[in-house]
């Protein structure tokens, strides 16, 4: 992306892309037919259950001020509008962890003001809101701000990711410690919070918790399973996480005779329609009487909320088009920033938190899409093989035949040729190696040539890139509303499993998080770690720096997380976030190699290998734990270093894994290993999905999937 | 094993069989040095854990007149003596759970006699262990019965031990359910029976057993983990199992405060130097009171017992020795069974429950002590191949030092070539292999040649054949006797968990089993139970066929465990299982082709395919779920059919597979499916071992480890 400090032009490219295909953006959602339900209602349980328990955290902590009924209402709200208008419809948006630890830390400061208080404290939330987005808006269409967008390289998504999922597992796991505990708003005198009870309580939280966590990470394997008809299968993978939850919270009323009600505890929120669920609506009225004072005051959180929201917003939209998902259609960074601008100032003056693109959640979004599109791809192509092998022909036919389907299932788009290289090339790979097994010219049939499988492994990674899902789940999740009392039914344990179970889901495919697992992996079976992940720096980057990278990236990342315990001060950690900017820019070229920093964190903006500062590993280390001792030491280190360093300017990148090719990978006489030979060129789109999707690892030759990614590549 | 009926001859054979490997029984032992407690600790937990819960259910069944403290004693006692002076040393003797429920049934008979009652009825079983040994003795001095052990086939074996599972599996469950209830010998007054507690008492239960279940399975394939060091993940597979009972004991002691104490429940049994514990040492005494009317009637019972123990003893003893294991020392089934026939009526005469020999434990030790030689032979290697890599030596040069090395290792056996085919052959087949892509003569390296993966890949499955670790877990178990005051701190919970466990860790190996998940695996995936199973007649059988098969064996089995059920008449079940020997030997002849009964149950005495009698698969299914309406209507079936039947004289077998060569499975392009043309023939001797001892999946070319297990056979 190129630098543009013109106002709006980032916008208007945005508007002219997206334009271009909006129509097909709701054909295509209309053409998958009823599949189109399976990754909807999995992302609608995806967005919709954290919701509401940040709703009932959000609760607690500003006494009542906002519920589960408002969070609901803002993530339904802004995401239908997001659907219709936004600008990537691949994008999820919903009430986040962040925005609740904001509220938090407002209401802390605002409820012990007099003049304030209880009574106004949405009003002036109305007013930071406003602010906030005034302050957005500007430096959007003024400085066309988020052109640096391309500045948040992997390592601050990745990471901000990472810490997300940490936020979820707390929250989890917090949750089933307060299963023994006696809840606020209860009275403890109840006999479902005698002691033993309790105990009892807690216990049967922590069976159905791990029950779901463990049941919904299988089926989502379900595919790879070796029993049952493939029908089930896919069913159970597609379905499998809410059919789970249902399955639980059917569990949790198994326990009848002599177990007192509020046994297992189930989720509480109140009615939309009773009394008190409505004062916030009218918050727009009370916002004259803020005194001016706080008004002014309230820049100074409206500055950390635009932060904060422009940063998740923007990261939120990467993840979900990252490299290895070989989208076709184009971003849209800056419209869906002044979009989110306008939705940030309309919830704020109705008195519902703002929502803004989540994480885990729109990764997740794609991935699911990706599985749809692999769906109906296969099958498509499985027919047609079918077919041609009836007619037996040769190989070659058949894989003409294939390429041919192929193609037609791709969206023409107007700006962009179909990409016809990929299955061509994966047939060529493929094909030599059939000859090595001397099959080639015979006339196929399905002994030789086993459809299901091979196709499985011919198809590149695709998306059912459309907005019937976005929109479809937002309006499910505006039916929540109107469905409390149904909701009202899931035990708040199921919840915590549930919890766990999306911090788990948010892994794969998290690259710091496959580094960090690296650090564990026995040196003798690290060559496995490349039949896996995206993992081609395993390879092009010594240890030792990968693993100095990781420590570093760690260490931060403890920090932020760190922060996020300071009662006032933790407002901040959206600011420690955005540090990782400058910090990846000046400070990290100065410790590595920029070859191996493209391997790790290919940043558009960098140039071919700066000059390495040399620095040994020991070093490193000292450094590394240094920072551990004082978090404000390395912030200092950061400015200090990073004064009086040149901006690189744009330049085609090079990357150490260029050279690379599959010689340098060693060989081995297992079959086993012989295949890694072709993997790690392919592992960086494949890994993610299958990892991510579930599908089986099968070894499936890459350049072309790569050719792809870097054709189909979107933050590009 | 030929027809002996000349008396003792039997007996003779298998005495000169062992004497000539009995020094080396123990020196081999010894050789193995500290890793010999890897499978010790392993199986002395498997044999003491079942054995101390047993006698705890004997104390309940029998009102106190046995306990956890006389099962441990009596399988400590007949474990050294059969370690010592046994022919086996593989066998495993404890006190089994078919003993339990003749104990059960005996009991529920005697206590209502006024003249027997509860007071005699240790005495009256004394005599009724007497006879039965007397019983066993004869036909075994004077027919050599026990000849007709190869007349328990595959199906025989295989049915029992699965048998067992169940019954594992269903005390498991049992055992859980109890939890939330108000156990007998308790006051349900106190604290910890009330409502509430026993409800959280029957959570944590489930929590604890579930716990141990998961984390046990997991520690087993701890190898084939990719983090950690070796030496970590080599332990924690080792020890894995015992460590777990450990850390979940730990865990049960986690809730403290305000938690009565009886949460949860823990053992219950006496200890050994309480009054109560040795009323039974001294029963030889009141044998002579016992009413002469009831010692003649005691004959009855006896021969069930003689039956039970004969066919028990024999079948642990067989799965102990399968083929898959190519032990390389001669069996011992009529020394032993002779042996067995002392015991009991020792055990009989200071009135303890008569061990025998033990499913699972029996196949679990000799599967971990092929893990032990597994790692001991792969160090062996690994030193040698890193030496001759050092003097950077050509591929043949590597292979024929390890080849020596490999020899060495071999022990050199009276009566027996060592077997050097073993690594040679293999050898062959990857060199060829290697050659394929080319670094056949080039000088090895690391790289080149990644030794811990290769060698694991060559080395065949083989057995530490000694005796010191069956002394060694025997005197452990009757180190328990003392140490009751400690076993009394795991909780019940966890040995709920722990019967799970075994029942899981008996099934893989067990064709059976893996026949019945055949019928549910998809078709489209079956190829891939060719890849782990030692499932050759996957494509030697018919589909349809297989499937009759198991359904008629699956049909039979829940018979025998319905049987199981039934109050008195329950005595019957080893009279059942004693069945499967005609209807094997008269009955399935009719059903299925003679190559195809090789195949999936391979017979000593059958000849060559017999002329199949051709029946539709309807006709079966109606057989079949006939039988189910009726369990008596098949017994007469088998009678009535069996009639007039001839004898079939030995002669050399013939297997539907031996034409079958890697020709005849389908080959495909993806190097996964490429491997396969190999797995098939050596997936039987491989699958057992990698499910059963957790190691990685590897491929390796098998034809040798066939040529080996047919060399190395123990039941021919």
């Amino acid at each position: 992306m190129e630098e543009t400090f013109v106002p709006l032009r980032g916008i208007k490219n945005d508007l002219k892309g997206r334009l271009l295909c909006y129509k097909q953006d709701w054909t295509g959602g209309f053409s998958a037919g009823i599949r189109i339900f399976a990754p909807t209602t999995y992302i609608f349980f995806a967005s919709a259950i954290p919701v509401i328990s940040f709703g009932e955290q959000l609760e607690r902590n500003t006494d009542g001020s906002l519920t589960a009924v408002q969070t609901l209402a803002s993530t339904a709200l802004c995401g239908i509008i997001h659907s219709l208008f936004g600008g990537q419809p691949l994008l999820i948006l919903g009430v986040a962890e962040p925005t609740v630890l904001m509220y938090t830390f407002m209401y802390n400061f605002a409820k012990d003001r007099k003049d304030l208080g209880h009574k106004l404290f949405l009003a002036w939330t109305g007013w930071y809101f406003f602010n906030s987005s005034i302050l957005e808006c500007c430096n959007q269409i003024v400085l066309g701000a988020c052109s640096i967008i391309n500045r948040f390289t992997r390592v601050a998504g990745e990471l901000f990711g990472l810490l997300i999922a940490m936020l979820f597992m707390q929250q989890a796991i917090r949750g089933i410690v307060e299963e023994f505990g006696i809840p606020q708003r209860e009275n403890p005198e109840q006999t479902a919070l005698q002691p033993s009870w309790r105990f009892g309580n807690g216990m049967f939280a922590l069976v159905l918790s791990f029950g779901l966590l463990l049941t919904a990470i299988r089926s989502r394997k379900a595919r790879s399973w070796l029993y049952g008809t493939g029908w089930l299968r896919g069913f159970i993978a597609d379905y499998g996480v809410p059919l789970m939850v249902l399955v639980w919270t059917a569990v949790s009323y198994i326990p009848v005779n002599d177990v007192p009600r509020g046994i297992p505890r189930r989720l509480f929120s109140p009615n939309p329609w009773s009394p008190g669920a409505y004062s916030n609506w009218t918050v727009i009225k009370e916002m004259a009487t803020v005194p001016p004072l706080y008004i002014v005051g309230a820049f100074v959180p409206a500055t950390m909320i635009a932060v904060l929201y422009y940063f998740d917003h923007s990261v939120a939209s990467q993840l979900a088009q990252q490299k290895e998902f070989n989208l076709k259609k184009p971003p849209s960074y800056h419209y869906d920033l002044l979009l989110l601008g306008f939705l940030v100032i309309l919830c704020g003056l109705i008195g519902i938190p703002p929502s803004n693109g989540v994480i885990p959640q729109s990764p997740m979004h794609t991935k699911s899409l990706a599985t749809l599109k692999h769906q109906l791809l296969h099958n498509k192509l499985v027919s047609t093989a079918r077919k041609s092998i009836s007619k037996n022909s040769s190989l070659s036919q058949l894989y003409r035949s294939m390429q041919e389907a192929y193609n037609e299932m791709q969206t023409p788009l107007v700006y962009q040729l179909p990409s016809t290289m990929g299955l061509k090339e994966l047939r060529e790979s493929t094909i030599q190696l059939a000859s090595s097994t001397g099959y080639i010219d015979a006339p196929v049939d399905e002994n030789i040539f086993d459809v299901d499988k091979e196709i499985d492994e011919l198809l590149p990674v695709e998306v059912k890139e459309q907005r019937f899902s976005n929109l479809l789940q937002s309006l499910m999740v505006g039916g929540c509303v109107a469905a409390m009392p149904l909701l009202k039914k899931i035990p708040t344990s199921v919840l915590w499993g549930y919890f766990a179970f999306m911090a788990i889901e948010s892994l794969p495919g998290n690259q710091f998080w496959e580094r960090i697992l690296l650090l564990f992996t026995a040196p003798s079976r690290r060559y496995k770690v490349l039949e896996e992940y995206h993992a081609t720096f395993v390879e092009a980057v010594p240890f030792k720096t990968i693993a100095t990278f990781t420590l570093f990236q760690t260490v931060y990342l403890l920090v932020c997380f760190g922060i996020t315990w300071i009662p006032i001060a933790g407002v901040l950690f959206p600011l420690l976030i955005m540090l990782l900017v400058p910090v990846r820019q000046y400070l990290l070229p100065k410790f590595f190699k920029g070859a191996h920093l493209q391997d790790l964190d290919a940043a558009e903006y960098e140039e071919a290998p700066s000059i390495a500062y040399n620095m040994t590993f020991e070093d490193q280390e000292r450094q590394a734990t240094a920072t551990h001792i004082d978090d404000l030491e390395i912030l200092d280190e950061i400015m200090t270093r990073s004064r009086g360093e040149i901006r690189r300017t744009q330049s085609p990148k090079v990357s150490s894994t260029t050279p690379s090719s599959a010689g340098d990978i060693k060989p081995s006489y297992s079959p086993r290993v012989l295949q890694n030979a072709y993997s790690p060129r392919i592992s960086q789109p494949r890994g993610i999905a299958e990892k991510g999707l579930g599908l089986k690892q099968t070894p499936s030759p890459g350049p072309s999937t790569l050719g792809q990614s870097s054709l189909g590549s979107s933050s590009s």
